[in-house]
């Protein structure tokens, strides 16, 4: 089984040498129970005693797994799921901070994944401090952080607030979900870097196909955006942002979409025309 | 066939040792075309020479099967299918009135169903009168009782006129639908009860998964709020109606929600946000 | 499979005696990718060295084939697959004519397959000195005759400019989609006939099952119409537009909606309301 | 659905212009439980209140509907389903033979439809007398006729019987089925004609896709051979029997097999070799 | 996802209301690779962490759970997962043994699950003694019991000394399967009990469709036999070895087989001819 | 869809670099329908017009991506598309000889594909000049270079005359299916080699599951063996036919098996037992 989520990584051109396997510990799964309308979706984790909560401090030998890279990108999953796993991920941050890479950590608050007995915002704290790009959504941020903003509604004082409480941010990058229903959405994210404050174009999406893994393809985007065009925070969000409201047509976790596809996007045609 | 229909009942934790066997009579069926848009869904029923409608007085010992239980639910596709299963819904119905339970009916009129020879106003006028809660949407009320309303979509003077006309009715509850499209309703329901005229939240649908069922979910979700919350009848109809709501959401005929999705959709939230 | 192809016309009535079977070429097929919202669908041709790309003048006997009959139909993607399948479809319109057959052609302009040589104008606008009826959206009319409108947005303003350059044209009728997302669209289509200029009533179409066929949907219903009612234009035009406005409700490039259906949509029931 | 069923039958060139259409009356349907092994497969009828079972005579115009074929086929399934629809059958054998058609009957034995008060020899015995060819296993022709061979396993006494019984048969002819399991069979059958008995080639089956429709491939295979090679009865029974063969290997009702496929089984090659 | 695997007990008609419900521990699941020919199936456990795994004495009530029951049967998949589940079923065991149940145990060897640290004889030696009827196959022998059979094959022998090494058990199951290929095998059983050494039928099982269950089902049926006939050990063991081949026709974990098909496999029939 | 099929290769862990895109040419694909029993597998072949049928001698840098490698594969499909495809084949093959590499071919006749002019031993005769290893049946090499054995039935005499004909060959590899249906099979293997001739085991393989791919797993293995244990021919031999055996066991075309699965099968297990 993890050979097959293996090699579905190698298949879209992931490397996949620095992956550790172990003996002890299982793939860690999870359930998804689709809702439409006002039925919400449902995720039941399945994660206990999963091969990446029982890692620990000195399992991957960072340094030699970071060579040659610029970019390191971690998920705020991993530390919710044990302390052992918290622990290797401040060693993962640390050593990326060390080696001069830029770092980027998308907040991912899961309320069913910490029970560990630390709360988020004890644990996470301590990580940010050695990220440049923080990624998250507005709950996120108030549950893995404790930071609330300043006014109801107002994204930008949040995103002041979150930069004042980290000055080693660089980049805070916010989502913003309109959740209408289960199936329609608004969709938008703003960018609070260091040549401004800017406001992504925002979409309508009212058919989600699977919305499982949009903020993922939002972080891809960004770090791809970031890394392509350095210095242009405006366009990498917004390329970020039309990749992810892009993913939510596609089944799956996976945003099998295509560069051409997001640039037809944000050259303004979301007309959905029939290719051919 | 029909073991497997039992089987399916049982599987939800429905008492099945009342349902009666027989050698004569198939299994009624239906086929269901599923519409979009602006196209409808059609179903062609499979009912002729069905057990059920074979069924005749005499068949079921109802004092028996009624024993122990406060609430007795009866929709108005069986007397549609033949004289005799007329008959058997009307024994049913006066020894459930004699035996003190409550008796719900829902209408349901099928314009289908109703060929043999009576109208559905000749047969459901008698049964009404031992009813206590009714249940039907405006259609019904016309089709099945011959009622119209006083004014053009004047709800609540179309339960005024149904429990002028039948004074031994505590409730009648009417469901409104209002079809956009295939996939795309509002739905909402009125309460015409004794503590007075109720409307419920209203609900915009915008991607019918399944609607079949939905009228089944507001009777159990009107029976359910009417037992566990006796004379609040406002709160057990936004509870049916929410209920109803949710199995829009749900594919087949079984309303698949649980109690605290319910709750969470009276509590506001119509977000369908992920759960996790 | 090819044969297979042939069955499933004859399952739908079709006369297929005079299909043509050869011993060279392909089968040609296309694959399409099915977008959502944002996401736009996309068809990938494989019709290199299809048997009909590879017909040419002569190859039909088209005298023998068209005898009986009143009304011949041409798509203009036949000629957009190689120059002898344009000139096998000069000379059938040439006969059609001489025959004093009607003779409709939706234009059907697709980008993707115009790429032997010439361009589509070249080709196209001496077929449409043979036609009758033209059949188009706005898009097919701009590329394949090379026709702007007067004006932005005025529809009545091509239709004239296209009469004007074609003035064997009795009527050409455009479809219009208003493409909102990949299953979101208006659907609408205008007649500049002989009794007049007329515009259908428009349909919003919410939740697109499948729009792949619609055209053709469109095409078949006023030749119905046209033929079933000679002389009225508007009403031919008003059948083809709900006949292709329920094609979108039914997956596959078949229309299998029946004439009731399409009489009930126009007689003002778009509710979708299920059929019992 | 009974249209669907109608558009099956044309795809595969019926002529389907003699169906008739009531308005009263079921389509008849039957479910089916595969087996494996030893495990029998299942069959549920459910055609009481057919279409067919309605049928009564005079329903048909049998002169008209016969007029211009030369050979008019029928199943025992139809008689044992009501009174009437054994007396249809009776009045169409009767018009066939004064209309000089061949006439062949497939006893189809089934012990669940014969149940509307007739045993299946009170019925059979007549239809046969103006049968030409009759098709039968040695199950049928005990339970439909009530004739026994004369020794255990004896075949040829058995066609003797049934022939000596029915002079006016002209050729009985009688698959041979050995059941090993619900998956494996062995396959083979004779003719008792008018240039002698014959014994096809033997078949074991190993690998059953789909037995149902075995015996009605036969029928198909048999008269197709009797009028291609009129008087080769030898020769028209191999044919038969290698084509119902190969039904075996084919899903669902209908034998897709081509005239070549069958002739390379004939010709020696049973090995199954990918053809490419 | 628990409360599913409960109801599809319910469907069956399973009494579901001893269910234990813990706040921790996973639901157990496995993953199966179904093999063909020579390529063996494969099964990957997926039970660490599981509920059952975590149980510990005291967790159940025993005496309640057991009340008002003539039999109890355990598996010896329980033990295998952890110390605690083991404990717990030693505790059942002896409960049952002083409640004067009969008790039965299904060796159930798996090598993948013993490694906790025991070895499975540790495990096993001592449930075996508080238990009545034990099944196994031979390798369950060797691998959970340590004991070897005399001779080799020689099945008597192996019962024989199973019965000496626990003179508390009235009645030792043994299956015999013989594995031709992963969808080939041979299927008996052998009772060594009260009455004699009796040698059930044997049967060939051609084209498994899944083998998952066999063991259970002739457990299952074993229990149903010596209860249903008590003192008949040969018929009851011909019972389970025709219950449990026929479960090799079925897909899925449950033996969905009727008494009657039992019977008429008993009977003789093991032709699978179609029932109709 | 060429990207897919790239990535599906990737998926499995082949380097697919030297892979080269073209502007022109379809992506060449075939359709399989699957028999059983009697009733043969047929391929259609859809290639005409393929990328690689239209590749001609210098679009591939041989030298370049032949570098760093030791053993170069071909097989005789790709010759058998077009005159220019063979003259690639040639090219590659001189190349890979002229670098030092091993060379294998496999003959894989295909006579629905030599349709170009030329017969196949007209190109295959020179192509296997400058070929190491001969991978074929006994009909490519009767078909393809022209080659009877010296007796019927005697593969030896085969293998001799090839060598003979060929003497650059040190080993002729011949796959031996013995089709007694279409998912029944023998199949086993002989080398005539450096060290002798050796006859592999023979397995029976009595349900298929998929054919196709059994000639390419037969090729991969003997590769694997031949340079994993150089010298030892009887090992390779063995090791390749107990992998392609099992390859009949999975669907699709790649031998989803792992080295483990095919040891246990050298090592005698047959059995298709449960591992669990």
């Amino acid at each position: 089984m993890a050979e097959g989520a293996v090699r579905e990584l190698r298949r879209w051109g992931v490397d996949v040498s620095g992956i550790r396997r172990t003996k002890t510990g299982r793939l860690g799964i999870y359930f998804l129970e689709t809702g439409a309308n006002q039925r919400a979706s449902n995720v039941v984790y399945d994660r206990e005693g999963s091969a990446i909560s029982l890692a620990k401090p000195g399992d991957f030998d960072w340094p030699r797994l970071l060579a040659g890279t610029g970019w390191f990108h971690v998920t705020g999953i991993t530390p919710a799921l044990s302390q052992s796993a918290a622990h290797v991920t401040l060693e993962a941050l640390k050593t990326a901070q060390q080696a001069g890479l830029r770092v980027s950590l998308d907040l991912n608050y899961r309320k069913k994944l910490w029970n560990y007995g630390k709360s988020a915002p004890e644990v996470m704290a301590e990580l940010v401090r050695y990220v440049d790009v923080l990624i998250a959504n507005e709950e996120d941020i108030q549950k893995s952080l404790g930071i609330e903003g300043d006014t109801e509604g107002a994204v930008q004082g949040l995103t002041r607030s979150v930069k004042k409480a980290y000055p080693n941010l660089s980049l805070v990058a916010v989502t913003l979900r309109a959740s209408v229903s289960a199936d329609r959405n608004g969709w938008s994210a703003v960018a609070d870097g260091q040549k401004g404050f800017f406001v992504s174009r925002s979409y309508a999406i009212d058919d989600i196909v699977d919305r499982v893994g949009g903020g993922d393809s939002f972080s891809a985007g960004l770090i791809f955006g970031l890394t392509q065009w350095p210095g242009q925070e405006a366009k990498a969000l917004e390329f970020a942002t039309a990749a992810s409201c892009l993913k939510h047509a596609v089944s799956g976790d996976f945003n099998l979409v295509t560069r051409s596809e997001i640039e037809a996007l944000l050259g303004g045609d979301a007309s959905g025309r029939v290719q051919r």
